[in-house]
């Protein structure tokens, strides 16, 4: 990539683990590498919380002492802001008011955990991606497989080479890429497969305890269980020790059922007799 | 329908702006006339919430002294528990913990103003319902068109007759309904519409104030655009005097681009130069 040449690439750093979660200090500096990037991320962790955005509560914004890790030297962070909000709020905001010009692109990541199968509709991780998409940005969500980690250096360099892809293609209008990245050393991961969201459930349960003044309270748990044993999904290339990357729309109509559904007919009150 | 030959459904009521609002108890009242009626619903109101659920702090649950409008009075509500979480906490809570047996139908709503096109992906009350798709049992989200409306009746009636077709015919694997209904007096509603969600977009604006210590703040706000002028849409029905019916799946794959993303290379830090 020649700077003189062209124009570098603007990249926006989101995440849902909070603004000095491990994963996106490797994501943002493998980002230098490929543009001018600015962050801009939750204060605070916001896992799970979806697609939420804040309209209730005031938002507050703070320049932060970002630190990346394996950053560019000759290319640091341009900025980095922390927001009081989720990660959907953080990407309306940076595009709509801390950016200098639209970015090119935005990453979301690299989540501590992966956002795969089902859990891709509860992720605050893809939340941001979506967002961007949303607003005509095109956007990737990385996720390292495992949970607990604090290496993430194999993830941010494929989180690079698959960045570097996109601003050299582009998406097509509607889609965003979710890419979960398996925890192995660079050169052992095999690749990157293109995939399916694996059909999956969590077995809930709901763990009651009683608080010192005696009145109950739950903690939500669950087991995952995959549903699905296509080896087209993202949960089999992760197993199978490849880079998992699954394009999403954020377009929820089902085509395929418009049509059978224009058959239903409506009874109205007048014509019927309540059950009593 | 005769309660003596085959027992009736099962029927949990959920919404997004709390236990207390007005459309929930439109809505339960008016699915005492198909149905067992149970309600677990948040305790506070919880609009645009996404897809968020509660993992890191414990929930409470309280049975509530629900009133429903439009009850049936020889089948009045069956039960009614507050849960101080979000709409899929308040799902799960209910089909893995507090109903007596797996419920054949969950109706989020009836939403306090429209949930169509791009706005479906923050929503609370839809997202009740895609939790319980996930879960396996038939759902439908219904939203009434207009904000900061008290009657609910005329909504309340057209979903009624809405749940009896789903609970007459089951819906596909992996999908639900969206359901939005004009504020307008029953018989003035010309029919259903099944809808796809239309292309829209938010013109997000950030109102930035100072608080009494000095310190800035900004209010998200912004003005709905709609970038779909097609005559198929959701938002088209609506303003048409049509209930929209929207088939939504939760599975996000954009199956149709896996292909042409098989295609990419990725290049390998040991074969570049990084610029420098």
């Amino acid at each position: 990539m020649s700077n003189s040449t062209r124009r570098r690439p603007l990249i926006l750093i989101c995440n849902d683990d909070g603004i000095d979660a491990p994963g996106i200090r490797a994501l943002a500096g493998a980002m230098t590498w490929l543009g001018e990037v600015r962050v801009v991320a939750p204060m605070t962790e916001q896992s799970a919380v979806g697609h939420a955005i804040t309209m209730r509560e005031p938002l507050r914004v703070r320049e932060w002492p970002f630190v990346a890790v394996g950053e560019n030297p000759d290319n640091p962070i341009a900025s980095a802001h922390a927001v009081t909000g989720t990660p959907a709020d953080c990407v309306k905001m940076a595009i709509h008011k801390l950016l200098p010009r639209r970015p090119d692109l935005v990453c979301s990541g690299i989540n501590n955990g992966p956002n795969t199968a089902v859990n891709v509709i509860y992720s605050g991780t893809v939340s941001a991606a979506t967002e961007a998409a949303i607003l005509g940005v095109d956007s990737v969500a990385f996720s390292l497989g495992d949970w607990n980690q604090t290496d993430f250096s194999s993830a941010a360099e494929w989180s690079r080479r698959i960045a570097e892809q996109v601003v050299k293609r582009g998406l097509p209008p509607g889609i965003l890429l979710n890419v979960n990245i398996p925890q192995l050393p660079v050169g052992e991961i095999k690749g990157v497969e293109v995939t399916r969201q694996a059909r999956s459930q969590w077995k809930e349960t709901f763990d009651a305890r009683t608080d010192p003044y005696e009145q109950p309270y739950y903690w939500l748990g669950g087991e995952f269980v995959n549903l699905d044993d296509g080896t087209d999904t993202d949960l089999h290339a992760m197993k199978e020790g490849y880079v998992s990357l699954t394009p999403i729309q954020f377009d929820l109509t089902a085509h395929a059922h418009l049509t059978e559904m224009k058959t239903w007919t409506y009874v109205a009150p007048e014509t019927e007799t309540p059950a009593t």
